[in-house]
């Protein structure tokens, strides 16, 4: 059965999440069915990450596998027919290694997370940035993610129903950009890491954002991480601000 | 009658356009029924630029006048309220003098026009840009904008049902970028003029697609506005991409 990667992108707004549910709408169920289109029957696919409800993909990796060969433009193509009117497309496809998988062969998956700054409503990236009415400190808030960088125990930064074995992980990344947006200036925060924690991003980008905005000082940042306690943390942002950027394995299956 | 200025930002997906209409829901109309929520009566707003159905607007200028005197961000803030659940949003609002009329004291328009060039279907970005399918050649389109430029009679990219008493206009600037945008690479076209024909930002963007694509060239762009006929356009190209980003005035009324 030759094995497909898929390079997914996707709006989180109208879905519970990334994973399959018997009676809510998701990525994956929206995905699965459009594969029943092309191979009648049950698929089970899997990805890179987990995305929680209202959590946005922009490269996000997918694997199925199929019984007949299929030529990967034409199988994206038919996809993304199957696909409408959902706000899912597959961006890219290749066929991949059977012993490849998209969420075990991964060694880094990448996040964003889109903070605009104004005070009026948003009218066009309603749903696609967390808002906030006040300017944040960019240079408080890298001096206060600049604590969180390498190995740690982040117990703190993660939720309590999170099935992650340990609370240890190593965060390789944080870049904090001030951009201008059409709708106004935005923070983007880049992470980067092997894995992460259930909540993790939303976690940490909630507390950076009580740095930038002046109730935290860098340095609580630090007493945060070390007090190894959920409650130390602060507010968990919402989701619709966070995309997963992309994947990446030692073998990229869409080289070329 | 104190008179303020509004700068408006609206996603133009749900309208009809900016004029008011009897049966069909247009931005002017959804302001003046949050001005009415204010001041309870009919009101007669008026805009620098009366774009059509699915353009959308980060900087229309309009301007209403109240019986009361208001403070501008209080009053900023009570249309952001009535206007709710509406994609419009008073980004700025000002005192303007009697004599300063959002429409005739104006005397530059800004066009945005933005283009994704990618195949697979569009998620985040549905209704804010146009998607063409293949890459476009942003040299060509500069040389065909360049024979755009100045004073000109441009019966060619004007629309049939134009009520501008003369074709003759003066085009400021067309300036063409390539742009990485988070759902793929984006052209966007900035134009600058005086006032705009009616669908002309539309027919020139759409003929300038021709040229990128390889199907025009440069020259032909020349041919076809001297030709000073309607049948010599390239197709217009459709509204949602189109934004009207600013409006500049002698004296500008958000000045401080």
């Amino acid at each position: 059965m030759p094995r497909y990667a898929l390079k997914v992108e996707y709006n989180g707004a109208p879905f519970a999440g990334w994973q399959r549910q018997a009676d809510q709408p998701s990525v994956q169920g929206a995905i699965e069915e459009a594969l029943s289109k092309l191979q009648p029957g049950s698929h089970a696919i899997a990805a890179a990450g987990r995305t929680d409800a209202g959590v946005h993909g922009l490269g996000q990796v997918a694997q199925c596998d199929l019984t007949k060969a299929w030529d990967p433009f034409r199988l994206s193509e038919a996809l993304n027919h199957h696909l409408k009117p959902n706000p899912v497309a597959i961006v890219d496809c290749a066929q991949a290694d059977e012993d490849w998988h998209a969420r075990f062969s991964a060694v880094e998956r990448r996040y964003l997370f889109r903070l605009l700054m104004r005070r009026a409503p948003v009218t066009h990236d309603a749903g696609l940035v967390w808002q906030v009415a006040y300017d944040l400190d960019v240079d408080a808030m890298r001096q206060g993610a600049a604590h969180l960088i390498g190995n740690h125990d982040f117990t703190t930064f993660r939720s309590s129903i999170c099935q992650a074995k340990s609370p240890v992980k190593t965060l390789d990344e944080i870049k904090i950009d001030r951009i201008d947006g059409l709708s106004g200036p935005e923070i983007h925060f880049h992470l980067r890491a092997r894995s992460f924690l259930h909540n993790q991003v939303r976690s940490i980008v909630g507390t950076l954002e009580r740095v930038g905005r002046g109730s935290w000082s860098p340095e609580d940042v630090k007493s945060a991480l070390e007090a190894h306690d959920r409650a130390a943390c602060g507010p968990v942002c919402p989701p619709h601000g966070l995309y997963l950027v992309g994947v990446t394995y030692p073998d990229d299956p869409f080289a070329d």
